[in-house]
């Protein structure tokens, strides 16, 4: 017989949930959109009902279920599912692990989002069946998600593992959502990339990323393929982000000693054009014993990663 | 029956040994010299050599005796007691752990000097009963142990937790004996702060450190006795070596978020000079929610965190 976990991975606008099979294949995906209203209190409910709806439609014996692997975006106590904050959704000393596994009958494992999709990655992805793995987010922001002795680091209170919050310019960087200033985020992150490729264009009158500034919003795309063909205000820019993010992962490196690296999130998709500078400068700033053991990896999952992660969660801990 | 654990401490110049309790209590504890002739071959038939020699002393049983935790200064494979190298020693791929454990009869557990000490600490002293804890040892160098889940990282080749390698200063730092510029040892190590002493006072002709360099060699105990007593130049590089310090500990946060940090070896004697500054700094780099989880302390075992690492290697592993 058959059994499934159910991966769900919640974000600020939707819940992908998924059923997935004991080998990781996904058998169904879907999407409902995330309430936000009243404290996203009606999220696990919604959650619950769309899940006993498609096993409805699949004819799923309930029977079958290991349980649910769920991630959200926020502080997570991994013990109990509780949520400390999930500031996107709305939660803030949130008992949802628990209510969601009342309202389903499964048992409920929780998780950080970007942990989630690391644990994903270590399953399936990039960074298969790796004891040591650091896996980065790169996209509005910056995530983390960190695998020591093969296990995921949630740290004392729930907030191991929030690369983006490395302090990366001790003084004068930039200012952080998080309160903070310097952090990897502002400089890395898809936000960072157009920031300093703002800054930098007023010293490159010539710089063909002027007419994306003119017509309008200038995206990290644009900087990575004005930098391919050559821009070199571009190319400074990409010089600056990824020598800075080699060394915050280089320090990160230090600390886990990772066998891989899998970089993830849509900055991501500029593949040996950000991987090639970024593993350069990481070399530079490693320890070259620690450097000899790791490698690095474009994330492979997309935006499975989450649930996969999810039902890698329940496979590890039930 | 009471059982023993035996710790065996290996540094450059003495191997401290130990009978200890499973409660922890040194029953007995002595040194002998390291020898490091014809690359230190002859270390594990000392060492096993000395064990029987106080056993028989003490009239102990074999029986008695449930392993040996042993740690050396250098690169291990924890899960075989192999170690890569070990420069202060003379060892490079030499395969002690069973060597040691057919000498002795006696089952064998080796890890880092460092990851010891925290170990240590994390059993008994300051950081005790901690699931995450970070352990930073400020001698001539700067060394580290991470515990995260309950449990020593190691990495992917024996390099996890070597704080002292982080870099801080990305450009135009001092150069470190592992080959890189700017790491944290270059600044924040007994050496380090003798460095900047000696830089520091051509800008300030009247300090108090002037007599301690004629005379002959300033110490990092100087530095902090003379910023004590008001020294402007004493005050401005104890003042930098704790920022710098406390910012490298902050991002090592960011990935663990320890309950406690623990600050030993030599520098570590200046007590409340050196940790009000350094928590303050640590407060400002580290992200607000991860600086609220955790509190600092100084290293409560000194010279016996060693050989009580060890034991609770054995304690933890048997």
């Amino acid at each position: 017989m058959e059994h499934y976990f159910i991966g769900a991975d919640i974000g600020g606008t939707t819940v992908k949930l998924a059923f997935i099979r004991e080998d990781g294949e996904i058998t169904k995906k879907w999407e409902i959109p995330t309430n936000t209203e009243k404290k996203g209190e009606s999220i696990p409910a919604d959650i619950a009902e769309s899940i006993t709806e498609k096993m409805e439609e699949d004819r799923m014996d309930k029977e079958l279920i290991l349980g649910i692997g769920a991630g959200a975006p926020g502080f997570v106590d991994t013990k109990t599912g509780y949520i400390h904050e999930a500031v996107n959704i709305g939660w803030k000393d949130f008992n949802f692990g628990p209510l969601l596994s009342d309202l389903t009958g499964f048992p409920v494992w929780v998780d950080n989002d970007a942990n989630l999709a690391a644990l994903g990655e270590n399953w399936l992805g990039a960074g298969k069946g790796c004891t040591e793995l650091i896996a980065v987010t790169l996209g509005t922001g910056v995530g983390g998600g960190i695998i020591a002795n093969g296990q995921v680091l949630n740290g004392a209170n729930g907030t191991a593992a929030e690369l983006g919050h490395v302090t990366v310019i001790p003084e004068g960087g930039a200012p952080c959502n998080c309160g903070k200033t310097g952090c990897l985020e502002t400089v890395s992150s898809a936000t960072g990339i157009v920031r300093r490729g703002k800054e930098m264009i007023g010293d490159y009158p010539e710089s063909t990323l002027h007419p994306h500034i003119k017509t309008g919003a200038l995206t990290a795309k644009d900087v990575f393929e004005a930098s391919k063909a050559g821009d070199e205000a571009a190319k400074q820019v990409i010089n600056e982000v990824t020598d800075v993010l080699g060394m915050a992962i280089a320090n990160m490196a230090i600390a886990i000693n990772p066998e891989k690296i899998v970089i993830g999130g849509g900055v991501s998709k500029a593949g040996d054009w950000l991987l090639e500078p970024l593993e350069k400068s990481y070399r530079k700033y490693a320890l070259s014993r620690t450097a000899e053991a790791s490698t690095f990896g474009i994330a492979e999952l997309g935006n499975d990663a989450g649930v996969i992660g999810g039902a890698y969660l329940v496979k590890k801990n039930r």
